[in-house]
């Protein structure tokens, strides 16, 4: 069994099924009827008015949402674990023109208003240093926190505060609003992020994110900019497509809903080994390097995560019950 | 019917099939057994070893090989009418990080190594000029013709001269490879070309077309701005399994022979009105608004291309038999 | 005789000694007193608010300016024989990060509302095509041609019209004043001119321009874009003394009219081998290659520009009795 | 008197002098015969061929070396507190067209072999970890010490072994050449180093720094991108015969000397205060806001450096006897 990431399971059949439905002849582009319904879905989704870009990866939705939040020549925040910095290639830099990424400490890659307030108070107020425009957070974060709403609402005022425009990256939104019990207007707009990369590769889908604008005025300038970065996708219909089957009775919920529970428990099997709370769909686990062998040994893969931390992520096909054996082998450590 | 364009057609039910079949828990990105198939197959299609990397839209195939073959601070040969200078978005510039696109005249979009001496001549030898570095042809060209491999052989030892990168831009190059009836190899490599975009969502694909790289040394690079431009999807076997489907028993040459037939049978129906020879799978015709609007009433959708000219495009579920009721339309008008 | 440029006279002896007398320890980079009485002096000079950064090169200014005006998602129209387009190296694409120069034509390298109108209403409205959103002309122009106040104007009102910034080159804006006979402020914000490049350094300067914003918000994006690429000195004063030296008593005026009267004396010699009217400091003249190399032996140097075609230009130092020998060459041919 | 920053200071004499006797009609950018002589002027301080191309700035040196050293995607080695990442308004990440600094610790902002390789190891090589591809150190560094040769040499070795292009700031090499005693090769590409930003401005200078190249062959590259950031001046002359003036008889030498000469004058004030060994010409001293406030009563400015501590920095045009009196105020806190 492959605990290596939610990013590597099937799609939902669904998916696959929503993706033969949408296969015939229509508009390109963005110019379908599936792609048309997506401001809508959303909109009611978040109970107020949003727009809503389809795109194909998370990188994508990430520095599309950065490049038009910050200029070339100011800074985005963000924790220094966080995907954007370690995992996207240099992406925002790419996509920003050069801007800086800002990089903040914090347990569990979670950011705090006064982490934030330290550091931005640090930068000389002139043209030699690097000012901040924005200010990026991933919820559920890298190592499966998450960000309550009234978190989410002190980094807005924050953000407000100091004018930071505020994206948050949600690569894994579906399972902070399982874990939360939150809505996702108040996980996002009402505590004020002006922009979410709203991931659904890892939460069922096959190759549809989507990028959700409360500061809908973006929208132009950002589908500009998804042309010009090659991702406007000719038969985006497919993308939609995804989306909507994932939205359609709330399957995303039902999928981060499984997976959450597959990791609790995972968790529960040897509560004194975590090293976060789980609180999404990762574990981390100290374990030694005999430990680590012996679960490969039993047929589990997984990624050593520095020295003795070991890192399962369970997926939306995972429950509670398909787990078991992984979660006995740990029990039996 | 829509004769819009070739992009917007339905994909090749193959195609959706191996979508299925390889819709199931594999190592992310390209880690996985189908994306590992594809040197291997392209190598054998072009009789030597190449280098092929899945992209999800043309726009990004060329673009990223232009990065690859430009620095930012030179300049791209291409055509007034090319693709990469008309219809993204100015995707070159942002790839490239800001290197010119050249732009030259010659009927059909097509150029000649005359057009390109004559203006790598006019450029002073300085700094304060913008050299070349690569030159960007298209076939089948944006007007339907075909570069025949005596043609881009010429073009191949103009760019060598010159010590220009040679880039294809072969969206619809299964259609030049029917029509000219000259193998892959000898349209591409032999003829000088260093990479080229090679096309499927225009031939029965659904998301993916493929970067094939001639000058195998630049894979490393491209493959980090791959990621770095947010273009390596998580579940990358799916698009993979899309273009070894359309690879597989040459289906790829099948869907160009049908979408080709069905343009020569359109050509046929008023040869007299043709502005430009039908190589591939447009047709652009001279017709007054009142044409238009005539064969509009009948059901033909399709686009003006300009003042009492009309473009028509066919795909690779059209076939002489199908586009009958739209030949016969023309043939009346 | 060197007619090869303006650009490679010496400075005016004011200009040394007004280096030499703000030779001394001052804050650094813009925080001296020299570089505080810029906005001011450039406000007396406008009848207006503007804001002025000096800048150490002709380029610098134009680019600094562009990056302001225009997002790297968009366009900028200029003349196809513009300096940012033909002489500084693609700069343009640099410092707005991939912006596109939209190229029209015009005897003189003038433009008219009318090729603008007809070039962007050429532009399909949608993502695929880069969209406009500035306008760049050069007065005088690259021919030695001068926009009058009611010409700027006209363009000024297009620009307003169709949502395009404006920016001004104005290398030689000093000969353009003196030529039109009309006020800086006519020639620039009142015909509806957002940014103006001010040169110096070919009017008596040694390393000083001048960027004068009149849509003054834009002066702190402006100053950060100025340090980031490299062009804030750290003994600024220098810079801001040259330009004030220039500004005292109309120096720069003085120097203008020199050039342009030296200019007039060589027209006189052979109104009939003027390619474009002689307006400001530059002389084209039809010649042959035997008339070129008579003229070379007599000790006088110019540039070719194209067959059958040799430019001068005329400097601050010059006059019409300077320049007599060479006049009395020309005629004598 | 002030001792904000060397970078304040008056130029040398002979510094103007220069400027004044280069002001004639000459080839204009680099064509004249000042620049001519710079490449065999420093291959002759270098012992060995260089390319020597002057700027206006040390951010410009600093990032046309960079820029020609690590591609957009890529990253760059260097001390959290380097200027070029925290006194740059981001000009690396402008110039590379998006590479990433990647921030080192280490005391008195020097590295060490140790500190590079432990960050190296870290990251992991695949392509969503941007891998680094220069080294760049500043000697003397912003805290005022020293690298000596063989601790160049080390790091050149670093860098050797793992493929990394080094570059070295030298805003203040002439304060670490005669700190060290050492020779401007033995500092340089003796040990390793690519490119030098051989800093002139912070030494009796006035508007002209000097980029070294060891490795030659990117001359052209750095020649053009000079260019295209618009630092090719038009006078360039000026800025050639600045710098010749002060390599002529070692008059730079003779400066440097006495900048660290009166910052050893400070050090020996009081030793006991010092925060870094003063081994060039700035001096951090333990002050407490009421003694800060009793050195300004007495007149002399000086910068805040964090909590409790102050610093000085020394200009050519002092010495041990000229700060004599700040020394007094010292001893006499």
């Amino acid at each position: 069994m492959r605990f290596f990431s939610d990013n590597a399971a099937a799609a939902h059949p669904k998916v696959i099924e929503a993706i033969e439905r949408s296969n015939r002849l229509e508009t390109a582009y963005d110019g379908d009827e599936w792609s048309a319904r997506l401001d809508g879905a959303f909109s009611e989704l978040f109970e107020r008015e949003v727009k809503a870009l389809w795109v194909s990866t998370g990188t994508a939705a990430n520095c599309l949402a950065l490049a038009a939040l910050c200029p070339p020549y100011r800074g985005i925040f963000c924790h220094r674990d966080a995907h954007i910095e370690v995992d996207e290639a240099g992406a925002p830099g790419f996509f920003t023109g050069g801007a800086k990424l800002m990089l903040l400490d914090g347990p569990g890659a979670k950011l705090t208003p006064d982490t934030i307030d330290a550091a931005a108070d640090a930068i000389r107020d002139d043209v030699h240093q690097v000012q901040p425009a924005a200010l990026s957070v991933t919820n559920a974060t890298e190592y499966g926190l998450v960000y309550r709403a009234a978190e989410v609402a002190a980094l807005g005022e924050l953000a407000k505060r100091r004018g930071l425009a505020f994206h948050m990256d949600g690569a894994r939104f579906a399972n902070a609003v399982i874990s939360s019990g939150e809505s996702p207007a108040d996980l996002t707009w009402r505590a004020g992020v002006d922009a979410l990369s709203f991931g659904f590769i890892k939460n069922g889908g096959l190759s549809a994110e989507c990028l959700i604008l409360f500061k809908t005025e973006l929208a132009e300038e950002v589908a500009i900019r998804r042309k010009r970065a090659g991702h406007l996708s000719s038969k985006g219909r497919m993308l939609a497509a995804q989306i909507l089957a994932l939205l359609e009775d709330d399957l995303w919920l039902e999928n981060a809903r499984a997976s959450n529970a597959a990791a609790q428990a995972l968790a529960e099997a040897a509560p004194e080994r975590l090293i976060y709370p789980v609180e999404a769909n990762e574990i981390f686990l100290r374990a030694s390097d005999e430990e680590a062998a012996s679960l490969r040994a039993k047929g589990f893969d997984f990624y050593e995560w520095g020295a003795g931390q070991i890192r399962f992520v369970t997926s939306w096909d995972h429950s509670a019950e398909a787990v078991r054996p992984l979660a006995d082998a740990i029990r039996d450590l």
